[in-house]
Parts: C-alpha cells; sequence; structure tokens
C-alpha cells in the first residue's frame, strides 16, 4: 500500500534509499509563482549537518541537489517539483558482509521480515536515517511557500543527554545563535557542555538522545483540519517518519501531566 | 477540504457535534465476515466514563449505539458499517448565552474564526471531546478484528497530576484491575491516591493532566508502512485527534533524552 | 480497503443497502456558511424517480431525508453533513428464497464470491441501483454549493432505445420542460416515443438503453487539476460508480472517431 | 491540490514536462520480490510510438529509461520505484515565440489562466500528450506484476476514421499481429486502409480519431472495490487521463441505447 506520500494540500513524496543512487522527492500541490532555485534548497541542505566532524557520525556527504521538473525561469509552475540528493559512489560489494546482520536501534530485522528477504539491506536501504535529506529539501519548499504568507518556522536544540536550556530562548537568539555552533543551541555556553556530552558518548561508542523545539511564528488562526488533520496531527505524523524521534510534545505536554496546578499556583505572584 | 476520515486500509469517518441529534462514525474497510453486534460497540462505550459521578464532568449520557449498515445477520458484509450515538435531547435556547464566550482551553475562538461565525457553538459542536465517543465505537469494531488475529490492545492510567505507577504493571494486572476502579489504573492503592487528586481539583474547579500507557500483545513483525505510515506515526495522528493529548512517547521517549546512558548503566548488575 | 469514498476537497462517503435501514452520506468539505435544509434536499430526491407508475419499476418509496450533522439554524458550519434515507420496512424472510440465486445484469456474483457469502443479498444489497439516492441527495448539495458561484449543471434524457433527440435543445428548453414528462426529455414528441419504448420493453419483461447528456454552465476556466483529477477524469469516475453506466463520452466523444473530417468538412457553408 | 497521482494500493506519481529535462514516475504499493530490470520498461516504451515516420508526428525520441529506486539486484525492494525518461536537449529560446500562442485542442489557454503565467509553455509543458510516456513506463511495471498473477492486458485499434475491424478478433491474433504494423491493428488489411488514413489526414494538415479495444484476461472475480472504486471507475478515471481520450465505454456501451432489444432478438437462431 502507498506509503512514502504525506500531506493532501501540500503532498511530499519521498523515494531513494541510502546507498542507492539518489534520494528524491517530488512536491505535488506548491502553488505556481513561487520563487524557486536550487540555491534554496541547497541552502537548506548545508545546514542539515555539522561541519563538525568530531559531532557527526562517519558519512558526511556533500548533498548536492538537482531540480528536474516543476521550476521554469525561477518560479515554480504548479506541476510537481521533483529533485534528487545523488549518493556517494559505493560499491554494492562493500555491503555484502552486511546482508544478514540485522543491527540493534534499526529497523533492520523488520525490514527482512517484511519484505521477504528483498529489501536493499545496505546501510538501512529505504529506512536509513538519510531520507531525512529528502524531508529537508521538501521543507525548504515548504518554508520559501509559507514565509511568502509571513509565517516563519525556528527550531533550535533544547536538550542533549540532560544537558538543557533552563529558560526559554527570544525568537532573535534562536535566530542569531543556532547556526553559530554545531550543536545548533542558541546558548553558546550550553552548547558547549552538550557538545561535550556528544563527544563522551561518541569516544564511548555510543549516541545520546535530545530535545528539538520548534516555534511557529506569525501562524494565522485557524490552521489545520479538524477532527484528523489538526496542525499538531499532522506534525505528530510526519515527525514520528524521522526514524529516531520517539516522542512529540505540544505546549505544556507531559509536564501537564506532572503537579500542574501546583506548578501554576508557584508562578502566581 | 476532507479532514474527518483516518486510515487507509481501516478507514474512520466521524461526524456530529456535541449538541447535534448525534455522534456517528462510519467504518469503512472492515473486512466481510467478522461477528460484530450492537452489544459489541455498547460495551466499549459503557467503559467509556466511569460511573463514579464525583470524578466525572457533569455530563453522563447513556451513549446508547444504533447500527445502520455493513451488518447483517450478526456478520460484516464487507459494506461500511455506520453507526449512531445519540445525544441527549437538548434545547438549543439553552445555549444561547454561549453563543458569544470563547471558552479558554477549548477551540471555541479559532472555530468561531474558521467558520465566520456559522460553527455550531453549543458545547463545543464538533469540537467537543464528546466526538471520542465516535472514536470508541470504532475502535470496539477495530479491537473485535484485532482480536480475531491474536492482538490485544490493553491500556491504563500510569499517572494523574503526578501521582504514578513506579513500575510497569503486568498485562494480567492490567487485565484484571484496570476496570475494577474509576482511575483505571491497574494498582488499587495507587488509584485511590489519583482518586483524591481529581476531587481536590474538582473541588477547586480545576482539573489535571495525566498519562495512559499503552501496549498491543502479539503485532506481528513489520505492521505499519514506512516511510510516513509507520505505526508510531499512524498512532500519534490519531491520539493527537484527541484534543486534551498533549503529548506522545514511544519507548523509553523523552527519557531517552535524560542522562540515558547513565541510567542504562546503573541497571548493569 | 476504503473505496465508498470520492473526492477529496468536497468528499462523498456513501453508506447502506438496499434493504436495510437507510441509504445515507456523508458531506465532507462543505464550507460553513451555506444555507443549507433538509428541503433543498428532498426537492431533488422527489425528482428522481417519476410519479408515472407505467414506466418505472415496481419499486416506489418516498424517500424522506434525515438530516444529522454538520447544519444548524439552516446553515452548513463547516463540518461533515450526514444524512439518511429510510427504506421502507421490510421482512428479512420474504428474501430468504433469493440467498442462492445470481441475477444476470447485477453484481449478485461477483458479490458472493468477494464477500465469502457475507455479503446482503436482499436486492442487491450494498451493490443496489438504490444507492444512487445517496448520490442525489449529496448531488443536491453540490448544486447548491455551485450555484453560489453562478454554475449551473442541467441533464436530460437525449436519447432512449434509439429514439432520440436530434438537434441540441437550448438550455431554455432544458430547464423549462424536461421535468415536465417521466422521460425527463425537453422535447414532448420525442418524450412520448420514449415512452412507448420503455413501456413496450417492460410488457415483454425487458428494459431499455438510454443516453443522459448533461452540461456545466458558467464553469470557470481551469476548473480540475492535471494530471489525474482533470474535470472528465473525476466526472467519469462518479458517473462509473452508477451501476448502469457503461459509457462515457466529453465532447465529439466516439463521433470524432467516424469521419470526423469529412462531417467537419460537410459542415462549412 | 495533489493530482499527480493516481490509485491506492499501487499508486503512480506522474512528474516532468514536455521539454524539461524528464518525464518521470515513481510507483508507490509494488509489492518487495517482483523480478523487474530496466529492459522490462524500456521493452514497452520501445513499442510505445510507431517506427514508420510517416504516421506520426514530428518528434520521436529514443526514450531510454533511468532507474533510480526500490529495484535492488533486479527485484523490487516494496519501496517506490522511480524512474526518468529523459527528454532531448531543447533550447528553451526556440520556444519563446510560443510563449503567447494558445493553441487550439491543446490547454494552453487554461493553463495560462490556471497558473497566472508561470505554466511552462514550451510544447505544452506538463500537460503534453508526451506525459504518456510515464504512463506507459508504470503499466509497463503493473504488467510485470499482474503478469504474475496468470493477468494478461490486450489493446489494439478497432478503428480508425471510420474504418474498422468488423469482428471481434481472436486474442491469438491481438498478441500475433498487433505490433507488426505501425497502426497496432490485428487485421493487416484494414491496417493498411487505416494507414492510408492517417496519411491522408496528415497531409492534409489533419489528424484522425481512432478507437481502442482492450481486453483483460484471467482476471479474477470481484476485483474492484465498490462504490466508487470499481475497475470501471477506476479505469475511466485514468484513461480520461490521457488529454486525447474522450469516450470509455465497457461491454456493449453505447450500442446498449440503440434498438438494443431488436440487436438481441435478431441475433437469436
Amino acid at each position: 500500500m502507498w506509503s512514502n506520500s504525506i500531506g493532501k494540500a501540500f503532498v511530499v513524496t519521498c523515494f531513494g534509499e541510502s546507498h542507492g543512487p539518489v534520494v528524491g522527492v517530488t512536491v505535488d500541490g506548491c502553488p505556481a509563482g513561487l520563487s524557486l532555485t536550487v540555491d534554496d534548497i541547497q541552502g537548506a541542505l548545508d545546514l542539515r549537518i555539522p561541519q563538525e566532524k568530531e559531532v557527526v557520525s562517519g558519512r558526511r556527504e556533500p548533498d548536492a541537489v538537482e531540480l528536474f521538473s516543476g521550476v521554469f525561469q525561477d518560479y515554480t509552475t504548479g506541476a510537481p517539483v521533483t529533485l534528487h540528493i545523488r549518493n556517494k559512489d559505493v560499491k554494492s560489494s562493500d555491503y555484502e558482509p552486511m546482508k544478514d546482520v540485522v543491527r540493534p536501534g534499526h529497523a533492520d530485522y523488520p525490514a527482512k521480515v517484511k519484505y521477504g528477504g528483498f529489501s536493499d539491506y545496505r546501510g538501512g536501504g529505504r529506512l536509513s536515517g538519510r531520507m531525512t535529506a529528502a524531508f529537508v529539501a521538501a521543507g525548504a519548499i515548504a518554508q520559501k511557500l509559507l514565509s511568502s504568507f509571513g509565517v516563519e518556522v525556528l527550531a533550535y536544540t533544547q536538550a542533549i543527554d540532560g544537558v538543557q536550556l533552563e529558560n526559554h530562548p527570544s525568537s532573535e537568539a534562536v535566530k542569531k545563535v543556532t547556526y553559530e555552533n554545531s550543536m545548533r543551541c542558541p546558548d553558546p555556553a550550553i552548547a558547549e557542555k552538550m557538545r561535550q556530552a556528544v563527544i563522551n558518548a561518541k569516544a564511548d561508542g555510543d549516541s545520546v538522545g535530545g530535545v528539538v523545539e520548534c516555534t511557529a511564528l506569525n501562524l494565522p488562526v485557524g490552521v489545520g483540519e479538524p477532527l484528523f488533520d489538526a496542525i499538531d496531527s499532522e506534525l505528530a505524523k510526519i515527525l514520528f517518519g524521522i526514524p529516531a524521534v520517539k516522542g512529540v510534545e505540544f505546549g505544556a505536554g507531559f509536564q501537564a501531566t506532572r503537579h500542574h496546578r501546583q506548578l501554576l499556583r508557584s508562578k502566581r505572584p
């Protein structure tokens, strides 16, 4: 059954594999007349993985975008926009030893069972975190469209391995500082602590979890459609499409379940 | 745009309003040959709201199910199953004073803006928590279908207002104890503490948050479809369709972001 | 799989059976603020089957509409509109003899095979032509919505059993005459010939085919979405949802395959 | 709104433009384990346009297929299959003179209005008949899948400009003769008459219409889903996605409206 598309008005269809020729995406429903170039998308992809090699996994690719349809003379035409991000050349033979290994924390085992041994096992194949490159590319188009309506979407790292921002940063700080460090954290001192946590974990052959906080500014009242396409429902669906995401909260979130009344009371003057 | 349906294979379409004549649901895609009667659905609805009047909101209705299609001689036919839950008779005039009041913590304001003043404002109208009666009815059908494959779905209250189960209860405890108290908590002592928290909040004219933990037993490997219809994506989408839900976690959830490595290490023998 | 819904912006979900309690429909996506009453829909249903008993099949029911959701104080609210048309009371026992009979020209046989003997066999069950009552009801809502944009949709009988209108009737004739006779033909003399063809066939225990011609006036340029939701694609899909429809043409249709060039040439002055 | 995808279980998403870099297609839902190579698809594309240059329009391209995802070691993996057909290199400047010309019998005018002047006007852009190359490619995959279930789909030219086969050809004749002539007609003598009609029309700067008849062999009983995804509904929707298609019939089609009773009677012994 079809499951590689998401959305109804702005529909993102994703394809490709970690070690196949490309990761790609088609966006159907982007209105005609939006200014869009390869550079708009490339700029977003360049921010996906920090440059600092100490804090990222081994694989870092240039992720060059190639645009195939839906844009004419630097404007969208109303036709579907398809783009590819070419994978680095890989030799299939290098991955033969992985063929029968199912890694913990990955989808290798269910993929093997579900697809009867026919799934592409190289680096997780279709179920690799590398698919998020396609999400970033589609997101870059969405962001251009949203910004034409005045909507701004901000995101930053709120916590890594328990090291967290104590206060809500200002939108100005988020815009200015986030991409100045490889942790994408708007407080440089906290960012440095986070960085150490990552480096320590990496030295142990381990990884750490974190929290990304996201804010949309200037959203009009009434975005989202009841009952099932409310904005929180739609965002949660796509966020859990990122394999590493294990929880999603809106507003007070789980905090509302923990003596919230006392908390509220304690904040009264 | 269409947004009152969810799912692709087993599709739930919900309709009705809090103070209109009915809340109803159509399930399209339920296979033919499933044993199904009004009693199967009525039984689930009877558990939706505890009988104990001290811990629930004022409105308690009998929620009698009426079945209109898709079932013939006590088996599903393969045609869509439509059912209604009739609302108590209400006089529209009683709600005139509410017409221009937008309640905090409800969707009254966005509804007013989004629908240009034409939305049914009585008790939240379409955006009332009462819509969950339709979810329960559809869920009862889903549960019968799943149980024909050996899948069991359990749920219980894990926390209310910070009062929480310290250990993971056994499936046996969940099955046996959960519905013996109005908190739906498998530990009677904790349930009583939760109950006091609810009663205290109610006395203050307030309400409290809580956590529901849910487990599916005997799920086959590979349920869900990548990339966007993974089982966590699908569940999150529908869970956030319940207005009061503000967070969803799977597995370790947000715990994985808080010194998870130390936690794991401390559990080693 | 879900297949009882059609459309993306104005979505029609149909349910019910020929001899179950109701035939019904939910329309999701009708905008808020459209003036709509039961009478608007009842008026369209009253025209579905001619009053003249000589030319119709045995079953004629009053088809009273009941409205359950999505309309408040005579205007749509933006929530899904659900309505029922109650079937005449029928005794299931009357249909026992039909249980193992599969009628030619009906879907009885594939239904029996597809649904493993669980389908409702009474009068065709879910696959009865009676489902068109739901289409008419949904169409009445669509018509009100379209007419609010100035779009008018006209239809009339162009041919029955080879008796056909020779010339294209004017829109005025269609509007004025069509519903004055039971053939729904804008030329009274041709209508009478059609009527005789129907009565003759009926006397032989037979039925006849016909052609309905439909025109939409004042459609804006660019309605429909390429590639697959073009207006002809969408209309064809729903038209073939009527079991008796065996062909659909647009514009010149099949005529364009028959020496069209000579035909065009012969019309030149 | 999204409209470049069709289907629910085997979903075809089409992208590209007539004079952009590629025409392409993504097939989502093709099961894992189907033997599939570029040659399977290339073979179908090679038959799309006859080699005989006298009977086709000016543009004839090699249509080489490039496969990007969903196939690993010559078998489908269960992931979406994406392929491109590269367009011949074209200079955008060659099409500047066409920018403000709207051709009759094409979608140039509605495209201009609908997309506010931003659509790709070169050779019809997104609305060109060249998109059928993508349909053929997707169809080649579908055909391989269907043939693994024993289903065979045959098609041939039944009529061109009124020159038509008088009798229904045998499946054997269709399989053997159809692709031996550029008319794709299983009767060589009729094919030659059709060919002359095409050549005559072309000499006049004109074109002609025709009828393609299609048969599916070995379809299981009960394929298609009521009410709206019946097999005739689904086929009609996609067939009208081909811009030149103006009519679709099943079974007796429009013939059933023309003194069908007499016709049937005359065939009795």
